[in-house]
């Protein structure tokens, strides 16, 4: 049961979900947010940002959002969910390229306090390729993550009952966005 | 020195502003975020709103970001800054409503994380006579600055050269708001 009365059946309506139909003058910029982050066109592509969430959401352990974003990330990525989990478990020996680890250790830090990240780290990071705006978009992915996370455990709302259904979302994702 | 280059004069564009500047994109829905949060009229004063978020922004040791709000904050409730300081000393002996206490409380653990939020302080704030809006809003104000000070600090931002910037700042936001 989340703290606060949605009006709505918490069941058919988890996580995020539920506090956007509750409130629909945050959600708006709320999903705004998450389309240009996760889904507007860059060089860095959607699955990798998805998994930047991801990653932050599990340091976090904020279970509807690790689980949401783990599923749009492995629908994206190839081998899928193998390499969400590998990332997860240990970012140093997860096969992604050295730009993606480079920008996930900057993501690990922001996860604890901006003042984490340092100029060695985004130096390393710019020595994989990394450009200014990929080096940016992972710093506000993961603090907007730091958001997200506490805003849906904050108010207590709860995860999906069918773990199912975080891949049902990822195909709608995929297909429409965050804001249709 | 900001970790990335904003191609403009940090000086003259401190803390987000620069950031901003640098990515509209992102910009915008952070502005209209902040905008619904801390301006748009409901139940709880603007001031009251930028005190949460000076509050958080100081436990999260964000010096642009609490020097900001703070001064958005002390210009909007009376007695002004003696009031700021009194609450980021000490919550449980500062002179604000037995309402808004509860809040900071909340908003306090929601700073460390959304899962430290318990029902008996919802409770606590409901006894207070917070609506269920309010008590949304003030999970989602003080995630939100948990966002706000990751990015600002995580691109390694400068705050602003002369103390006195933040309170013309306060001026425009108080007459013209976050999305002007």
């Amino acid at each position: 049961m989340a703290h606060i009365d949605l009006g709505l059946d918490e069941k058919q309506f988890p996580g995020i979900i539920g506090l956007m139909r509750y409130r629909p003058e945050t959600a708006k910029p709320l999903n705004q947010l998450a389309e240009v982050l996760l889904r507007t066109p860059n060089s860095l592509p959607p699955g990798d940002r998805e998994l930047i969430a991801a990653y932050v959401s599990g340091l976090n352990e904020c279970e509807f959002c690790c689980a949401s974003h783990s599923a749009f990330a492995a629908v994206q990525l190839e081998p899928g969910m193998a390499l969400v989990d590998q990332v997860r478990a240990d970012v140093d020996s997860a096969p992604v390229s050295a730009k993606l680890r480079a920008l996930l250790h900057i993501a690990g830090a922001v996860q604890k306090s901006g003042r984490n990240v340092t100029t060695e780290m985004v130096e390393a990071a710019r020595a994989e390729g990394a450009t200014d705006v990929e080096i940016h978009d992972t710093v506000l992915i993961a603090a907007a993550f730091c958001m997200f996370n506490r805003y849906v455990d904050g108010l207590g709302s709860l995860p999906a009952q069918d773990p199912q259904d975080y891949f049902r979302a990822a195909e709608r994702i995929v297909e429409s966005g965050y804001t249709d």
